[in-house]
């Protein structure tokens, strides 16, 4: 009997993974690499190591990227999106095993704390967003998933890899966050401020509702005529700066049911105190960075309400089944492919997107 | 046959009607006064003229006497609550019948436009917060009550009129915009800002859904001792400037579940965002007269909701039930009484409420 | 001065009123006749007599063919749809003018009684489903409809008045009572059994909340054929007595999570309970005439909900608001057009719907 | 090195394990007996045993004792209530530690399953009600507790475990399959059919919701004058076959807003329709052994919902804060104590409550 047959079958690490594997590293404020880096081990018995099919890149990452998210120090992969294959489990994993296809989401939860006994994933005690942020991510061949049960999601046969990438973060941030917290309804007036990726995939789930009307408002003509060819049945440029009189005049003076912030700055937020409805929703997606004015004088007795969410993740299983009976088409986002060898090619493309007109991108692994 | 038996009867001004009455008159900012003024007169069929039995002075009162109110102009007479006995009703008036008891709510509304239908009755086209602000309202003998079969409310035999008056405005402000904006329930931890008269009656009526922990904040240690007879678990005087620090500790660090602005200005908003916990509410209930600081910044990820509401006055009937049924009792909220012909002193005494510890007073017309 | 300028001029019954009218009257059990009939005439102050453009024929007008509605005596005009143009408003109408052109509620609704603060018009306290039923209905050139403002629409500018007609009835109530009552929603899995035209109606209004399954049920493989046309993603014929079983097999044996019941007998009230997943919903619309069983021996931990619901047509507003944007298309219900002259061949089309694959008749008075 | 040492520290059975301890095991239809029974032992990872302090009979035991319930076979320890101490835990339990003090709720539940994710812990897919069922309960000195992260629950400092014995289901039982699900609210009419522990349970929990009519219904005077010392507003003797005209007469002819079943037999869930108001539900928390009748030729236009449900525990977190508060006082249902050597004599006094007058019965381990 020798030390290697007394190792723990599941929890030990196994020889391949003394190996290296490539990985898109995060090396300080705009500054990253594609690097050799050592393969993840199992951690703890509820984690699963993912080797990484296609994973892709966030408006997040670019944040990361410019020194804003202190919680992401340098030396940390980056990445919270992809499929891949299950490689291995540790010994208190039930629910997956190598070799089967896995959604990961970009939110970890541990299913026992408070917060996701509440289904609200987004704040597990130890979990919430860590991945490619406080632990190692998905921009790589493989990738250690703690609390694997409760954090990945069986892909069914036949489903198509590419479209439920979008189904990891972007589609339920724009449905949860925007959707459902904004009250979207069969028949309602719908304003979404921001047309890009997170805008767009707002629209997208939006129509799960059927409102009667969404107004999309950018800055760029581009991705009005995209979000025309998703379904939006009226845009509005912004650059004049009249987009709140525009809206107003499309909606009777009456003002939206539900709008939708969709950047991240005090300019779109304002512009939604300025078209919402008596008994309407403003709801927030955007990263702010900065304190916004909210004009209690004038909405205090307006019977408003106003969501921020950091996406929960709880309706991956219901954004798989429109996703599988053709309700949406998630891969209407996707506009360029890379393979993991040309990552730092993709990060160009994407960060240029007024120029690329990319949205989102798919990698590789 | 005469001019006067060919009109037609239940619309008709009768004789009476061109007696005067007494009428606390809004005069512009600074200036009241008792007047004699004309009873009012049916104007639409579907008015009801109210002979006032008890009224009582409202905080928004007082904003208009400051010159506050813009849409409140000098020829006012004041007021928007009540009980008192129907006098004359429009032939349209079906629900009601000369000598009827009735309270008399704060909203008009008509029950057909669309905000009447969706419930908003705060905001019905013709109707919402008229009374004693656009037109002619309840410190006075008489009243002339538009829509009337869907503005007023039978009282039950047997029922308290002092009570009841509580129902016109005060109670169900509290319960709208606080309790149920703020989703109270079995269990949670609420903190209500500000212990004025609106503080309490959410005190009081928070108290139907039996949260854990109601924690009151206040600078006046005396309206936090009343906090603390009407049932408040926990009471903060803000004066230090310490009170969110206070509050984090009595919570564990997490925070209240429901905080609800009751005073109207920044500082009491920025005090509530400091204290919800993540997936928490802030209910605001506050008249504000400027604008606040949102900290996006910070709540953008924290699943928060923020509520403005005008109150509908929709749960008046079930506030009834309550209350016949001893599950609160409004008249904790009564301090003061006075005739109608001595409502100087009571304004004075309800604008002095530091001094004359008065929270509600109690107009007897 | 005479008599005739004395009266109201309003309220009056005008000269034309005195003239006939040609309307579909019951006779009793089995017996129906287009006759001659006195013109409707204003009878309070809150009617208005409305001149039918198009009506059509219901399932329940077959029903009181039967005499198996006691409330509705012989002599009674049948029909409670339609559209037309208002002639006549009682002066204490105030949302319509004579010339409007108006959508007819099936259900009349007084907008202040409790149950009617409550949104629950079916169960108004002098109104609910009285039209064609307690009074005189729609199947005529006028008709006199109590409640006007709060039991009639206006049609907007350009809308199609053949879509709209079914808005009377059968769309809100497929919505009402299966659509939401069931909980449709995103990704789920509904099962509708009975694929007449009310089944049809949730069938096309389900869509508006995205399922990913609708699986149609029905004894007649014409109608199922109209049900995959109409969106249903599965189609069971179950003449075999087999149905449960295959439910099961196409839901993986776990049932679904809305059963809709839109037949009316026992046999499909006992499917839906074959085939309510676990925490599922059976959502009754069918008007039975007799008992069912009800297996809470083996329903009682199953965590369902069972629903019954005379429609509210509380969402009629909602519904003009998809027709006019293009989620739904109503006109894909009607199947047969008919002057009113030619109503009795109406009647025989509608009635023999297995031969004339009829699903809705418009009647053009 | 030998076996032992090589064996996993925390999942190793220990010594004393080997011991046994004391069991009450039911022995087929009839019969029980208190036995020396092998202590449980961890078996996966995420086991705990929990060495009992006390625990409690349940009417679904003396189901079990009267063979009505087929998934619990001869040999095996009843019991699915109690607090206890941990006493060991697999290598997967992340929540607690030996020493730790644990309420246990009757639902083992995994966190994982759909089921669970949808916090219906009832269905979960490796749980449910298994504890005394389907795998060794807590009617014993030592029980093992899978998914015990999920399943147990701390006990605060300073808790009463009396008090807390009520919270592993009888209470939970109340207010999720009888409050909850009956949507008692502030002002509602309730009626609870069967003053029977669990319909004491409802009683106590509805009064969270503050409704302002609760009519306590049963055969026995005896239980009446407990329901009204436990805040019944209003008791009906069914003995006479009168009692839905009664309800009817206290209810102004109107029926009430919730009804509750609280016994099991078609006679109560009859009664429950007949006194149910229109737009009311009826909940049914009895356990029934045969199908009811249930008259959709009377209720299918009353817009009435009929709910079902096996407890899911989900509450238990919030009443422990209820209970913390004061809101709630579960001892009142503590009527007896006993000795677990005494267990027998327990199980006879709560079989024969009518003489008895128990409620609940305290087993002290």
């Amino acid at each position: 009997m020798n030390a290697t047959t007394m190792l723990d079958k599941t929890d030990a690490p196994r020889l391949a993974t003394s190996m290296t594997m490539k990985a898109l590293v995060y090396q300080g404020p705009r500054k990253k690499a594609l690097e050799d880096h050592a393969r993840p081990e199992i951690a703890a018995p509820t984690d699963a190591i993912v080797k990484i099919t296609k994973t892709t890149i966030c408006g997040t990452d670019l944040h990361i990227l410019k020194g804003d998210v202190p919680t992401c120090q340098p030396g940390r992969i980056l990445g919270h999106e992809g499929v891949g294959i299950i490689d291995q489990v540790g010994r208190a994993v039930t629910a997956f095993k190598p070799g089967d296809r896995v959604l990961i989401s970009c939110i970890t939860s541990c299913g026992k704390c408070e917060y996701c006994r509440r289904a609200m994933f987004s704040h597990c005690t130890t979990g919430g967003w860590i991945l490619g942020n406080q632990i190692d991510g998905t921009q790589a061949e493989y990738v250690r998933i703690p609390h694997a049960d409760t954090s990945l999601y069986p892909i069914p046969q036949g489903a198509e890899e590419e479209a439920l990438v979008m189904l990891s973060d972007i589609l339920p941030t724009g449905f949860e966050c925007g959707v459902l917290n904004g009250k979207v309804a069969p028949g309602s007036t719908v304003a979404i401020v921001g047309s890009g990726p997170i805008g767009l995939a707002v629209l997208l789930t939006a129509q799960l509702y059927s409102p009667a009307e969404i107004i999309m408002i950018d800055l760029d003509d581009n991705r009005l005529d995209v979000a025309r060819k998703f379904g939006a049945t009226q845009t509005v440029n912004s650059t004049d700066g009249k987009a709140a009189d525009a809206v107003m005049a499309m909606t009777g003076k009456r003002g939206v049911d539900t709008a939708i912030e969709a950047v991240g700055i005090p300019a779109t937020f304002e512009l939604c105190q300025e078209i919402v409805a008596p008994g309407g929703t403003i709801a927030n997606i955007g990263v702010h960075g900065k304190k916004v004015d909210l004009h209690l004088e004038r909405l205090w007795d307006r019977n408003i309400s106003i969501t921020t969410r950091l996406v929960d993740t709880v309706t991956i299983p219901m954004l798989f089944k429109t996703v599988g009976s053709h309700r949406i088409d998630p891969k209407l986002l996707i506009t360029h492919r890379f393979k993991l060898d040309h990552i730092l090619d993709a990060y160009e493309t994407f960060s240029a997107a007024a120029k690329t007109k990319a949205l989102k991108v798919i990698i590789e692994a």
